[in-house]
This record gives structure tokens, sequence and C-alpha cells, in this order.
């Protein structure tokens, strides 16, 4: 392909947590070097990247070396500042693209743009009072969650509720952010779809994973997800539509509902997503080498698994079983390098190898 | 286990190149930090390490200050000076430890080795000078190969004679260096098992592969290999029974010729090693972290395989293929950030699965 970017090139990464690191560790598979952008102190990326800046996303100054000194820019997470992503679009060319992180930030945004393809959300109303609430729960019921329009992550800034009495302590927990009002959706299971698409267009989807969540975090992905062969093409139409609809170029996680009604849009993350962690140990190639391939113009691979695999995630004290987890055959074990557990931090993952035959 | 290291420590690597590179990344895989010694720039390790030392293997203070900032030291090759193996040890733990170095530094010593252990090796002899040399032809026959006791690899240090007139050449190449002479073995094929030994002596060895190289260098490994299964249980007992000897902690590659005789020793590393590098893209647990698990005090995966697998070497201008080879499914490409293509240099290598069923 013309626009390979050629091994030796330097991959820009914003964001240095364990997204980051996977990334910046796939980018060395294929030979390029990485620098990550982070505001953070000793960020986990930065043990295997070539290059830290550690800088605020209001430092326009390292913001412009930093684009300076890469050859394309990724990030490992939605909610850059608008006015950082505006001076290293400048620079050099940011992928996936603005239009992705526009839709992403915003939950409204996102819904609204959902509806427009056809797809299937949850119920949902833009909330920006009290009234505005009193009205949304009128329309939706209860019990329905209220969550901050922008910049929520693993269940933070949400509240749910559970009668209509809820609704003044609610919106006190938005802290005055604008908010979407969703109501629950009825479903038997959470599936993800791992989508890519390439420079040239080319779309390739890992085999769907099936998510059990323990606190609003990710537990558990399980593949294959229980689907049937109609609903996993459609989860995999549903996600190359949206991937077209945003020209985009890279990886996606797209988290699906499945009902007696169909597949409902959960939500979408413009980047490496935790549900296909699996595939580092299931793939010959896995996300993180899959969505560098995209960002650096590659080709890329099929999606096709090797192995069955369940992936469960380590949060906080759950570090303790490791001693006991590296004495278990066909686990893989990928820890993030974190300097302090703390509860409801994610401090790594393991992989389960189910062997074939 | 009580010798764990646990994750957040840091473990010293001696050498920075693609071996380096890889044990890097499996050792931040179970939360570590690496720290690199290496006299040359820009080594290829250093893009996914979190700190790098630049400086010869005689500078005293370098090497102290090296080993008071990690836990415990590995090396990703066998000739280090011993002065600083010396200096090192008397600060942290050295593993594979150096009963190893001493004898696979030395073919003759590493020989006679293997020998004492009842093994069967290639005829060989020690040559110190031209009278000696025809002595050994005499006993030894040609085609034999005149090779330096020290430091070789890669084919490098070594002179073919066809014939005993051979002699005066093959001796001028060893540019006065103490060297053996060594008979051809009459072998159908090359086949390498990759060993481990924990600290707690536990043994555990991936299914040997079948080597071929060209031009002295390895080209592929072929997993699985062409061995009955008495010498495949020949091959595992032999390996266990060299790195039991040597009180071994790590990795060791054991390169072996399959003749109609059995198998014999062609030569061993007291490291991961080439023909292991399959194990990236076939087992849970790769060559490289089963040697971080084992210098790190962590229990050893059991090295059963996924997938079958061929790995073939990229040298020199090879790298022109990585384009086409990005577009062949099934295809894990490791490249290693080598900063210049020269000719019979090692690049990277690829891992083609076969899938199974």
């Amino acid at each position: 392909m013309a626009d390979m970017l050629n091994p030796g090139a330097t991959i820009g990464i914003l964001g240095g947590g364990q997204l980051g690191r996977m990334l910046s560790v796939a980018a060395a598979r294929l030979g390029f070097k990485t620098h990550i952008f982070e505001p953070g102190a000793n960020p986990p990326a930065g043990q295997v990247a070539d290059r830290v800046t550690t800088a605020a996303y209001d430092d326009a100054e390292a913001l412009k070396a930093f684009a300076d000194s890469v050859d394309v820019i990724t990030y490992e997470f939605e909610n850059i500042p608008t006015q950082a992503l505006d001076l290293l679009e400048e620079h050099r060319p940011i992928r996936p693209g603005r239009e992705a992180l526009r839709v992403s930030q915003d939950r409204l945004t996102e819904k609204a743009f959902l509806q427009e393809l056809g797809l299937k959300t949850a119920p949902f109303a833009d909330v920006t009072n009290l009234d505005g609430l009193r009205d949304a729960l009128d329309a939706i019921g209860t019990p329905a969650i209220l969550k901050t329009r922008r910049f929520g992550y693993d269940g933070k800034g949400q509240a749910r509720l559970n009668t209509p009495e809820d609704a003044e302590a609610a919106l006190a927990d938005m802290a005055g952010a604008p908010s979407i009002l969703e109501g629950f959706v009825d479903f038997t299971h959470e599936v993800s779809v791992i989508a890519a698409r390439g420079i040239d267009g080319q779309v390739a989807c890992f085999d769907p994973g099936e998510n059990v969540h323990r606190d609003g975090i990710l537990h558990t992905t399980t593949i294959p997800a229980r689907l049937s062969p109609a609903q996993r093409m459609d989860a995999v139409l549903l996600a190359a539509n949206i991937l077209n609809a945003l020209d985009y170029v890279g990886v996606m996680g797209v988290e699906l509902f499945v009902t007696a009604q169909g597949l409902i849009v959960n939500e979408v993350a413009p980047r490496v997503h935790n549900s296909g962690h699996w595939t580092q140990n299931g793939c010959a190639v896995d996300q993180f080498e899959q969505h560098i391939r995209a960002v650096a113009g590659w080709p890329l691979c099929d999606g096709q698994r090797h192995s069955d695999v369940v992936m469960e995630n380590l949060i906080g004290s759950d570090m303790d079983r490791v001693p006991e987890l590296a004495r278990e055959q066909d686990v893989a074990l990928h820890l993030y390098g974190k300097a302090e557990v703390k509860a409801g931090r994610k401090m790594g993952h393991f992989n389960r190898i189910v062997r074939k035959g």
C-alpha cells in the first residue's frame, strides 16, 4: 500500500495508561517507535515506549513539539480536549479522525448519530434542568440512569434513578454538567464487537465477545459470545455501518445489548477496548496491532481466531491472585506496571486459552 | 513461591539487541520494569525498556550503578566479559548462573561438559597450532570445520576444511585465537529444544522445532519437528539433563542433529534462542516470558502449544517483503526496530500460524 508508514517511523500516542502501553508494544512489534503524551507522572505506557512527554493538554508548546516528533497521532481514550486536538491536527494526522471523537465525546451526540444510522439504542432524553429531567422520566420511566453527556467512563458520572423521587439527588450528582437520561434495556446479555477499518476503507471484525460487568466495570469477556449466526452477522454489519459512516481509521469497540427485539447499541469507543484484550492470546494479530496497522496505513488482519479465550480483569486487590494465576497452565497474564494498587483500578488482566480438541 | 519477584521490580538485561527487546516486552507483560545495559548506541531493546545504560563492559562505575538499580540480572547473549560478570555478581544475582556461561563461552569446554554427561557430540579436538591441527585432521578427517573456541556466532569465526591442504589457510582465519576442530556429522535434519528450568528446579520444554539454515544463519523453524515419539522423549530428557547438571535457571536453546545413531548435541545457548521465536504465536507463554518467569522465580508454563507454527527470519533485504507479508492472514510479524538494514543482519522474523481443523 502506498500509504504504509515504514518501520522506523514514530507513532504518537495520547494517553499513557494500559491501552497506550499495549498499543506501544504492538507498534514496536511492527518496528515502530512510540512517543507517549501524558499529563500524569510515570505512565504505565512509558515503561515500554521510546519516548514520553509529561505535559498537560493545554501546554501548546509541548503539544507542538510532540506532534513534530511523530509521523502520525493516535490515542488511547476519547476525552481529549478539543483545543489540544485542534493544535495537534495542524501538524500531523490524527487517526481515528475528529468526527469519531466529536460523536463519542458526547453521549447525546452519539445516541443521535446511531439513531440517524437506523440503529437501535436505549431510549434517551437530553436533560438540562430538573423540569427537563421530570419530563424525561415521564417519557422513559424508571428505573433509568442519568449520565453526564461528556467525560464519563467505568460507571463514573452516573446516577441510577429507581423512582421519580430520585430525580433531585441524581441531578445534584451531575454537578451542573449537561446530562442525558437513559432508559434501561431488557437484555439477556451484552456482547461487543471489536471492529477495525483501514485507511483504504477495508473493514475487519474480531469475533464478538460476551461481556460480564461487576460494579460497573468489565469483569470477563468470553469468546465466542452466545449469538445466533444471524445475530453475529447483524453485529458485524452494524459495526461496519458505524465505521463507514465515520470514515473511521483504527479499531473501535462497539458494545451491544442482545434483546428479543434484536441488537441494541449500548455505546461505541473510538479506540482499542477492554473487551478486545482476549485477542492478544486468541489471534495472530491482536486488537492493538490491528489498530496500529490501521493508523499506519497497513493492511488489516482478518480477525479470525486460533483459540477460544476467556478474558478476566484484575481489579485492585485482584493482584493478590497473581501468584496463583501464574501457576495455571493456559493462562496468559498481562499486568500494567501500575505503581499503586487502588480499589477499582484496572491493574491487569489474564486470558485463559481454551484448547481445542 | 516465596522467591517470586513482585511486579514493579526491575530486571536488568545485558545486551540490547532483538533478544533483549523481546525479553523486555515479556517482562513488561508481567509488570516488571527493565533496564538495558548495552555498549552500542540506540539499541533495539531501548525502544521498549524503562531505562537504558549506554556503557562499555569495562566501565566499572556504570556496571555498579546498573546492578544497584535492578533486582536481578539476566542477559541476551553468552559472550559477556568475565570481569564484568564478576563485578555484577557482587551486587545482584545473575541468572542463568556463571557455570552456564563458563561452559557455553568456550566450545571446547562445552563439548567436554556434554561428553561428561554422556551425551553425543560431533568429534572434536583442541587446536593450538598447525601441528596440532594436522594431528586433529588425521583423527577426525575431512570435511571438518575449524572454529574459534570463544566469541563465535552465526557462522563467524569459522573456517571449513575440505581437504587437509586447507589447514594453513583455516588456521590463519582464526588469527591466533585458541580453536577447536569439529568433524561433520551425518545428520538428516537439525532440531532444537527450547528448555527452561525454574528456580525450584522445575523443568519445562517447548515442543522441539526443526531448523533450516541458510548461509550459516537460521532460516526457518517448523513446529512440530520430524521426530519419532522416542526421539522427542530423548530430546527432552537430554535437555533436562543439561539444565540440571548446570543448576540452570532460565531458558536454554539446545541444538540437536538427528542421525541414524540418535541425537547429537550441536551446541547449547544459555539464553532465549532464535529457534524459539515461534512460541510467541504458538503458546500462551512464549520463550521470552518463560525466561523472565524463571529469572524472576515465578512458576514456568508447561510449554504446550495451541497451534503449529512456521517461523522464518527476515535477514537484511528480506525487509522488502514486509508489505507483502503484512497482507497475509495468519502471519504475525515481529520487527526489531533496527535503524539500518545490512546484509546478513537479522531485521525481524514472522510466525505463520497453521490453523488446526
